[in-house]
């Protein structure tokens, strides 16, 4: 016996009890594969004076895959057709995996969206031209997206670091320490993964996880 | 208040004093990498009469990594230089993860080493020729390698189902459930897992998890 004393049991029983209560609501997959965000004088380097067209909508409101692709070029390795959400950024962004980071010859840190201070530098080749961009590339930040109204039914404050039980029932079921709440009314619940963290749990988009 | 009893309490704080006590003892990370194994029947077409070559010793005892290479094709696509672990086994297997499965357009099963039922079917060049192998891709099960004294430091059982938790400290820890803990006296002490798990976790080789 290690002396557990019953103050620490009852906390125990406490955190079980709040994380069965949100964990009764089940929150959809977005998987992302890599992808790009890029500002609208980066755009007219690469693609010129013509816009960005729609290829296809995305649950996040106001955000849409387009058309347009990249290819980016580390140290050690070039992957091609990275395709670009749109709209325009302040900041230009590159979001890959870490498989693909060992691909180029780079090492981004993980991140959440938009913020680059130490993100990897990469070249970026678009039909027009290219740019070499120094704080480019990141690694996403897993993060469950909320509208305030989602939040408020699960009881989560924006900033908060959750824990997501995810793959209940597959072959490789696991659970997601830090994972960021992001609240916004312009977001749909969703948890967003990379792919390297979709395979490794055997999870594919539209499959629901649970805050445990 | 969900009325959890005092026997439920107990069960969590001894289920927990028990992991605890397993915790104790840190587990180094093994990183598999796509590899194959071949019987002597499928090498002598691939490669000829003369026999496979050391590339180094891996950490499991009697295993080698050679220097010899083939290249897998599915019904997507193909990937190259796909490593040989030696000796010769009693069936041919390769050993890939997710993301590989993907590129080559397939859907392997996830399964323990030698459990090929079910495998998905890849067609294999080597220098010499080429096989089609009806059952010969599998993801590997995540799966935690101990001798008898590690297993009775641990009170681990073999066949028995560990939750291990990964990256403590990184940016990414998570709790891989389902890791099938292994024990024989031809292992050495270990947790393996796949560059899926490695990347989504933010594990490199050396790395310790522990046991929860």
């Amino acid at each position: 016996m290690l002396g557990l004393g019953s103050e620490a049991a009852a906390k125990i029983v406490a955190d079980l009890e709040t994380s069965m209560a949100r964990s009764k609501h089940p929150i959809p997959v977005g998987i992302s594969n890599r992808h790009f965000h890029i500002t609208e004088e980066h755009w007219r380097i690469l693609f010129g004076e013509k816009g960005p067209t729609e290829y296809r909508r995305i649950l996040q409101p106001g955000f849409w895959a387009a058309n347009e692709t990249v290819d980016v070029e580390g140290p050690k390795g070039r992957i091609k057709r990275i395709r670009l959400v749109a709209p325009f950024r302040k900041k230009t962004q590159i979001e890959i995996s870490r498989t693909d980071a060992a691909v180029l010859g780079i090492k981004p840190p993980v991140r959440g969206s938009g913020k680059l201070e130490g993100a990897a530098p990469l070249r970026i080749h678009g039909p027009k031209g290219h740019i070499d961009v120094e704080d480019a590339a990141i690694i996403a930040q897993r993060h469950v997206h909320f509208n305030p109204a989602d939040a408020q039914k699960f009881g989560i404050q924006g900033g908060e670091m959750l824990r997501v039980r995810a793959g209940i029932g597959g072959p490789r079921e696991m659970v997601f320490e830090q994972c960021l709440a992001r609240v916004s009314d312009q977001f749909a619940l969703e948890f967003h993964v990379d792919l390297d963290e979709s395979n490794a749990a055997w999870l594919k988009n539209g499959d629901f996880v649970h805050i445990v």
